[in-house]
């Protein structure tokens, strides 16, 4: 099995390396990322500029592409032939906050997998959900280890096509998670403010700021799942027409 | 009414010109757009840098701000209290190409109309199908005639709570359209390919080329609408839970 490992934090980051250690368990893996991170960058096609790509390596010594563009970027010129090799599956991660609820449109992790499934590939997104930073130093074992158990799982089993796995592991050691749960994305509440600031020279800039957004917690949704101490599995499609709301509009005259 | 105009192709582009222009017949306009282009950028939440906002004028005249963010960071600045008017509605376009199928998490033109239905406001998302760019010079009357007469019945009638209006138009003259179709999201056929090069000094760069995307002509899609001669209306959600996978999942043991 061909993986093709990749993430929205850049090259260097430890949830990279963690992921793509625990994936060479399983097959072959090219490590194929961003030479920057790109958090909550959404779902990029670069297509106003050409992009580079270089090799490097990780702080194992594992060989590494890395490019210009955004993970979608990187899965895309994996996939368009840049890597010759056939690639089974695209793993994305591991992101050091959920991807939950809204945030799957935002998220540079899981649109990373989303690229890999419109271009006919399994792709799965992994995220950690730690409340804090733990000054930076994060264990990312138990969702290493998830992330494998689930990739085995997924090409064992065959994934339904045109699905990406969205999978968020709560922050606890592998012998204390609950168990796995297949959830429906749940409703993140984004706690964002305007912070106005004036720069040296008394001219306004603005952060979107406020506190880290929580969500509802509802019983089956992915928030709910890691609340409760559950690894989220949310297959998610890429189809996003509103049936409900289709049937409503079409008694409608313009 | 109060109507926050934007758009992903940059505050000088003609598109906005003629959504701002056509809004101002259903109330007050403020327009709120990126200082660049954005096409194909993504639902993108800016955090790792302050953005900065300045006033401009449209080629008519009209007052407009401009940000060095994405579209959806315009969205969120303004409704975060950049604008202090409360927003009834954000319409965005008029994208000189249409947004269909696996384009909508792509599109800037889209994902600033899922940003504004995410903060609850409606979110109606404008773009023209136009299969020939015309020497640069798009006639966006149709286009901006039906926006008008989509966001009046929008208000009128209330939009289902959290759905994104996703329109696409026909490059025809009004009286040539065959109708308005409530349509679901149909295929996408991208015809990517790696685009290798060499720079001056003998090094690679790589563009994402190939031939634009075509569809897949189905009965009741956004494409087939649009190759029908029809105004597309296609309603989307932000929940991209996939249902029917869901149920084959529940029954995986991990």
């Amino acid at each position: 099995m061909h993986i093709l490992v990749t993430n929205d934090d850049g090259v260097t980051a430890p949830g990279l390396l963690a992921l793509a250690q625990e994936m060479k368990k399983l097959g072959q893996v090219t490590v194929f990322a961003p030479d920057r991170n790109w958090s909550a960058s959404g779902h990029v096609k670069t297509m106003d500029r050409p992009l580079r790509v270089r090799e490097t390596i990780l702080a194992d010594g594992t060989p590494a592409f890395m490019s210009d563009g955004a993970p979608s970027d990187c899965v895309a010129l994996a996939l368009l032939g840049l890597i010759e090799e056939k690639i089974d599956i695209v793993v994305s991660g591991i992101n050091p906050n959920a991807n939950i609820g809204h945030d799957v449109t935002y998220s540079g992790t899981v649109t990373a997998a989303m690229e890999a499934v419109i271009d006919g590939v399994p792709g799965l997104a992994i995220s950690l959900d730690s409340p804090e930073n733990h000054g930076g130093k994060l264990d990312y074992t138990t969702a290493a280890s998830v992330a494998r158990r689930v990739a085995e799982k997924v090409t064992a089993e065959g994934l339904p096509q045109g699905v990406v796995w969205n999978v968020n592991v709560p922050y606890l050691k592998e012998n204390e998670l609950k168990g796995f749960m297949v959830t429906r994305q749940g409703l993140r509440l984004y706690r964002d403010e305007l912070d106005r600031r004036l720069d040296p020279r008394g001219r306004p800039y603005y952060w979107i700021g406020g506190q880290a957004p929580t969500g509802v917690d509802e019983p089956g949704t992915d928030f709910g799942a890691l609340r409760a101490g559950y690894v989220s599995i949310t297959p998610l499609q890429l189809d996003l027409t509103a049936r409900e709301a289709m049937r409503r509009l079409e008694n409608w005259k313009f």
